[in-house]
């Protein structure tokens, strides 16, 4: 028993670690984005690549997977916590310790230089230029999906490490199920009178979108005590511990909505982090589920509060103060409608929510074709126009509003897409169970007090870091696995309300 | 051969990926001071030993030894400056190696410790709140400079980590020779009627303050592109690599002089970061000599450049054009006169230049009186009063004018106070020499150009690294070792003038 904590104690300490080293390089990488002189590039990237290893060699240490082994075959002397913390970590173990240095590095290689080449072709908006290099990542992903091991389909592997308890096959029902549902729903729309958004798009001073973004990240609950926002080109949260954990936005002084989504989606994403236990840090119960629960609260945050008419009735005359003269003459249920306008555009990220899902169903297409080996990456950009214009009925014009607008596939990140959907399916789930667990919640929304969907948030999901998968975590909160019926049910009321169905 | 080409490249990997985690632990701690949230501070101290650790680890692993040793001992199959390169690190490794981890973590321990409770301590302005912690800091010290050992005084094991040219013996020489110069002169200048310097006590906005030293950081030649400023309390200059070499500033509204001096003292350590050079990140001769040389580079272009008549000849109109009203009726002699009042005062980082050294003096009697055992830190507070007053005439009125004004000794920097006056006295040497070696270098810089000077730095200091030692640069730059003289001279003739003795 005691010798059973010790060990616990030695597996403690080398998560942390390993943690304190992961922390590290985020820290380096947040700095990269926000902060650094140009000159910088070389050698932090550099940088970034021996904590990288030393990350790795603290991971797959011969005597950290002694200790696992032996705390699982003590498993009856740990708690339930412990135990769950310990059969986590050994899965991650057994993942991470399949891939040798060699592989690792050659991994690294591929991705950054990938990163790099995709930068030079979004500069010269030519996809020709990031071929090669994106032929060496779906390679190496293939190679790392053969190492990794798969039953079903080599997707399941890659996708094992963002939202383990999906398969291809499970996200292909789904899709099936979305694409039934919203093909129709949105062509219903389409042929409606369309919304007035136009008001957004005029100019928004700089400085007062970034002072209007922190009171809307202080309103939703962000502590900035243990956080801050920046600026960078690409908004994104980062988590340095659960006691620091920082947002970026981007400005348009143009358009209000660039800011304004940014802001609120990160802020979402930092509220789970800031939820997380700070006694578990570094452990599976420490850190996040799945990355479609990450998105899931981001997602409820952005549109199932931020994209709400309660909650604008409670915002809108401080927005309205912040921009006199550009939204005088806009009532709060003009506002509510133009934000929430539905139209087929090029950029995933700039999608209204129906329209959303289809970006991300074509990536995922192409993604297990390219994997299957089915499609090569010289034929990509002409599957990709086609499936904008099967999907969305657009006639992509050149490759920066097609082919290389996402970093993802640069990063090495395939099998991840798919995620942002179940973020969004996730969110109408939860949030429709919030409206049944707590009193009036909707009316406390338009008083502008979210405080008791955060906490909601913060007991049925945050606390609880990854001791429940995502299925689990959702079954435990609504009493169902996930179900798209909720997304689309969602969707129906909002939409037929906004545009008189 | 071949086998010697790859044990170098083998030490040079390993110096690359120390120096790889170092930058990381500054640049973690950079943000620590200059961006974290506040309630980041309990996990970002353990990120950072975590850091240290492996650090530790790097430096001084069995393997690295062998490797340091074996290439020693082919000594002859290696070019000049990988046989420097080897030898320093050798002497490096043999101190580094000396420290058991247990004793790594204590001290790493007691000087967090001392520097938390030298916080609460200023807070309180109570120096016993923070003697404990004190006495242990003392205590380690000791400790580590019988683990290192020494043939002198103790004091000469722990300065040889700062300044390895230096023993207490000479230092002692050395100082005796100041006492016996700068007494008699200040005590002259005290005769004399006091210069006016009221007109830098204004209300000096902050932004205009920022705008105007970013200029004057552009002007001695710091490359923005390879650096950037920010705010923090303290001002410090920190390198992440020789292209991303960072300063920070603070401000007071109330007092011009704070940010001005901070800016050009940090844009001298950080021309010589950004000096040193790329190829020989993480090796000897990629880093800097010493830290008298270091400090020797920032008190250059603070005192003999920035405090000269010639510069402010060539800014000063540019300085009224931001500041129009606070100058106005201030002429450049005015100006020029004004910054350079010789007075004495408690806190050290005000001191003018001749008083600077008193303040050194004192701090490094009480050091050594500490390590001999002949002072207990029970009785610090009354020894370094009564130090103030017999080389200031100073009567301490609180400790946080007096003993707890200073971070250093809580962070065990004990053995480090000298390299300050140090830097001073090479600054002398080094600026004689280039008007020596730079035809019409004044006047030059009174036309706004100290282009000539800086290369002039760089070629005769920066680009050795620490291929030669202090002593060894100034001889071969200035023809001699470190002569107080050149300090005096250029003291006697800049204060004779403003004072008109």
């Amino acid at each position: 028993m005691i010798q059973t904590d010790k060990l616990y104690d030695e597996y403690t300490a080398n998560m942390r670690k390993y943690m304190d080293v992961e922390a590290s390089i985020a820290i380096l990488s947040w700095d990269k984005e926000v902060h650094m002189p140009p000159d910088g590039n070389a050698f932090r990237t550099q940088q970034i690549a021996t904590l990288s290893g030393i990350a790795h060699e603290i991971a797959t240490s011969e005597r950290f997977g002694e200790v696992l082994e032996q705390l699982d075959s003590d498993r009856a002397a740990l708690n339930e916590e412990a135990r769950k913390n310990i059969q986590l970590s050994r899965k991650d173990y057994e993942r991470t310790a399949k891939f040798s240095h060699d592989f690792v590095m050659r991994r690294a290689v591929a991705c950054s230089n990938a990163y790099h080449t995709w930068l030079k072709a979004r500069e010269a908006n030519d996809f020709s230029v990031f071929k090669e290099a994106l032929e060496e990542v779906v390679k190496i992903k293939r190679e790392e999906a053969e190492i990794v091991d798969y039953t079903g389909h080599a997707y399941d592997a890659l996708l094992d490490e963002y939202e383990a308890d999906f398969t291809a096959e499970m996200l292909d029902t789904l899709f099936a199920d979305v694409k039934a549902k919203l093909v129709d729903f949105v062509r219903e729309i389409r042929a409606k009178q369309q919304v007035d958004d136009s008001f957004l798009v005029q100019h928004f001073p700089k400085q007062a979108q970034w002072d209007y973004s922190i009171d809307i990240l202080k309103k939703i609950g962000y502590n900035f005590k243990a956080g801050r926002q920046d600026w960078s080109p690409h908004p994104f949260t980062t988590t340095f511990s659960p006691q620091d954990v920082r947002v970026t936005t981007r400005v348009s002084e143009d358009n209000f909505t660039s800011l304004l989504w940014s802001s609120i989606h990160e802020g979402g994403h930092a509220l789970y982090e800031q939820g997380l236990r700070h006694q578990a840090y570094g452990l599976p119960s420490g850190r996040y589920a799945s990355l479609g629960i990450h998105e899931s609260q981001s997602r409820l945050w952005e549109n199932n509060v931020g994209r709400s008419l309660p909650f604008w009735k409670a915002q809108y005359t401080e927005l309205q103060q912040h921009f006199p003269k550009q939204l005088a003459g806009v009532s709060v249920e003009q506002f509510y409608k133009g934000i929430n306008k539905v139209e087929s555009s090029f950029i995933r990220t700039e999608s209204d929510e129906l329209h959303y899902h289809f970006h991300v169903l074509i990536r995922y297409e192409l993604e297990k074709a390219l994997l299957e080996g089915n499609l090569q990456v010289a034929d990509l950009e002409a599957a990709w126009n086609d499936k904008y214009k099967a999907y969305l009925d657009l006639e992509v014009q050149h490759p920066n509003q097609g082919i290389l607008q996402d970093v993802h596939w640069s990063y090495g990140s395939i099998g991840y897409f798919p995620t942002y959907s179940l973020g969004s399916f996730y969110a109408a789930q939860f949030y429709h169970q919030a409206t049944k667990d707590i009193a009036a919640l909707e009316t406390q929304i338009t008083k502008g007090d979210s405080s008791k969907l955060l906490t909601w948030l913060q007991e049925n999901i945050h606390q609880y870091g990854r001791l429940y998968s995502a299925t689990e975590l959702c079954e435990r909160t609504t009493g169902e696995a996930l179900n798209f019926d909720y997304f689309y049910q969602y969707a129906v009321q909002k939409y037929s309300d906004i545009y008189g169905l």
